[in-house]
């Protein structure tokens, strides 16, 4: 590619997230929060309460990924700069009077122009994450590629988290299959609360975040022949018009669809062929899974070993 | 100030937490615990279990802050001395014959006294946990007052999760709104097991401690022109006082209800004036905390989200 | 002893774990998981989420003693060769065509052939981790001990938070009590599941895991007079003769059954005698952890409070 091009991709590359894009994301973070339902209410009740949750909101990545590196998880506090920028958009959000700032929110340009911004602040919290941990641990490719998954999208786990702890969201029924598939969930936290999708946004969100993971750390370990300000740039396009494409309509199977039904099938559905003996299996599997509790299941599995062993 | 006087304040300031505060600490704690329901049967059935929980009831508070600082966790079972001390107190507690400690306890003098000296060390922790946060962040003043406070009063936080883990208190109905406030409840847990007091105290004896973590990280950064060690002894006679008050009147609001309300009022109480506006949102969030589903709450916000881009 | 018989232990301590024992370990913990009521079908499901739990079941004890001693509970990842190993492994137990690898493992000798092999690999495990903890602290033998405890069988109390956080196994009516013996319940979780043996078999061999944390604990602050090599062979056959007699005869009574009993009489039982005032207590202690919520127990000490104040 010509050295316009390389520049024009350069420049991207360095552009500094602190203002704008910042704003964005905890602007979409703490509206997401706030359409949670009773978060007004706690808001008025328990300033000191609401307040931490929007910290858990806007900085759960990095919190996740410190924890994950055994750094202390209270380091984003010593960013007095993010900390106040965030508390004041929290404060903005939650206390401006005849709530104005939700209904400029409500349209959906907005939405649209936030939503997109903040994609472009998770392509740099991923390339962070990766040369994180590549600090941490040379050619450690899967925790790099563990490290920028959580930072670029381990808001929802912390969140999920801290919702589980106040008994808020409560996983049962097939909620807790839900919850088991948390961590495919470290996805686009604001459009589970505010409904633009169903999990399947999430799942597709929190794989186009993993995708990009191991793209990056593939390009660390120069597995890539490509150079990181121009990944940076295509990554970031993709992500957004991704996100736009699933806000508009609110389908997400157009994204990555087709590649990982070919990957599911070529992984783990040839062995669909064996039909005649899967049936058993997967019958004993849903159903237990389905109604049978721990005890009953574990017997039955002690009765067929039984009965294998007779 | 006159140098007697100074030398009265440095005294106390250098007075040793081991033998006697540290035994009244471990004891108001363990007598805490065992004011559970259940914890005496716990103790017969299962006593490693019972005297790992005892453990995280005195030590609650360096743990917590050893995990926010990414420190081992297990770092206060090298204190030998200490980890003796608080099991045989535990040991003691729970296996005297007659239960005589628990009846000696039951007087109020002596669980008057045990308070107070409690209340002395946890300036002390307050403290410690500024000094040690500023040795790892220099001016991360939002660090050192949250270290402060998790040692001061991380014992409940702790304690809560424990027992949340267990089963034992399930946040559910208007529960998981006092969960939601559980960041506030880095109180004084014994007064919620043998119910001196309702949350207010948690809340107010909580807020103390903060009020502590605030002023001692001010003294820290010279932003108060006071000797740490008179500013250690009139914030624990405050403390004393207060809790001392607290036991004898049940009340709480005694300790900064004023000052409290004239700050709530000045932050988040002058949108009031907007009434005609608020009415829909407050109504609406109460409403949706109290009863509402998340996916009912996120469907009428979407509902919300189409009427206003009609 | 003669030195052919040193060789021999020496030779012994001196066995590489890598290939054969860390399959048998990979295998006995995924098979274990897969008998868990659904797991094939999450499998089916989500795949990424199945591996997960899969890691977190092979190397849950490695990752707890990494927090406990606040290091990055990723570091497992760094060792490429044993993730890939157990990750081929849960790939061949799941999606093996006709579900051979089950079948071949329902037979009770191959259950015993890899069960015994585990369990060499938790001396080994035990011996790194007071080793470990040893470097980070001099002397501190609580600490060796815990580290030696919670890397040779915590791989059970990981994946119990890990069913709690899915809500797939809520502690709730006498579950919370045994939940609350969570930390007795480092023991073998493969027999949890298939149900091989009852509560006792975990407690059992979780003891017996502490049994051997404290004796190599003490072998390495020279308190016992015998060769680490030496300690090691006769350790492990000591593990695997227990193991293999639990699994033939479903009791586990007969490992250090009277020696506890004896023990525990020493140090809890001699209150008894004392029956005429222990009535009481126990009463009450059992009653209200039974059935009472928390409310009605603190009122009723409070009752208690207060008569004896009147």
């Amino acid at each position: 590619m010509d050295s316009s091009w390389d520049d024009l991709t350069l420049t991207f590359s360095h552009t500094s997230m602190f203002p704008f894009f910042d704003i964005a994301h905890y602007l979409v973070s703490v509206m997401a929060m706030k359409h949670q339902p009773g978060a007004a209410a706690i808001a008025r009740k328990n300033p000191v309460s609401s307040w931490l949750t929007a910290m858990l909101h806007c900085f759960g990545g990095g919190i996740l990924s410190c924890i994950l590196l055994a750094e202390p998880p209270l380091k984003f506090l010593t960013n007095h700069t993010n900390v106040l920028l965030a508390s004041s958009i929290w404060y903005i959000i939650f206390f401006c009077p005849c709530d104005l700032v939700s209904q400029a929110y409500s349209f959906l340009p907005v939405q649209l122009l936030a939503a997109g911004m903040k994609e472009v602040t998770r392509t740099w919290k991923i390339v962070g994450g990766v040369t994180h941990a590549n600090s941490y641990y040379k050619n450690g490719w899967i925790v790099m590629i563990a490290i920028g998954w959580a930072r670029g999208a381990g808001g929802t786990i912390v969140t999920k988290f801290e919702q589980l702890v106040k008994g808020d969201w409560k996983p049962g029924g097939d909620e807790w299959l839900k919850m088991s598939h948390l961590f495919l969930y470290l996805g686009d936290y604001e459009y589970c609360s505010n409904e633009f999708g169903s999990t399947d946004v999430f799942r597709s969100a929190s794989k186009l975040t993993m995708l990009g993971s191991v793209i990056f750390t593939f390009q660390h370990t120069e597995h890539l022949a490509i150079s990181k300000h121009s990944l940076m740039f295509f990554y970031t396009i993709f992500l957004v018009t991704a996100k736009i494409t699933m806000m508009m309509t609110e389908t997400s199977s157009v994204t990555l669809g087709p590649f990982e039904d070919t990957l599911s099938r070529m992984l783990f559905g040839w062995q669909k062929q064996f039909s005649w003996c899967e049936t058993k299996l997967s019958s004993n599997g849903t159903g237990s899974s389905a109604s049978k509790p721990v005890p009953d299941a574990s017997q039955n599995v002690k009765k067929k070993h039984n009965k294998k062993t007779e």
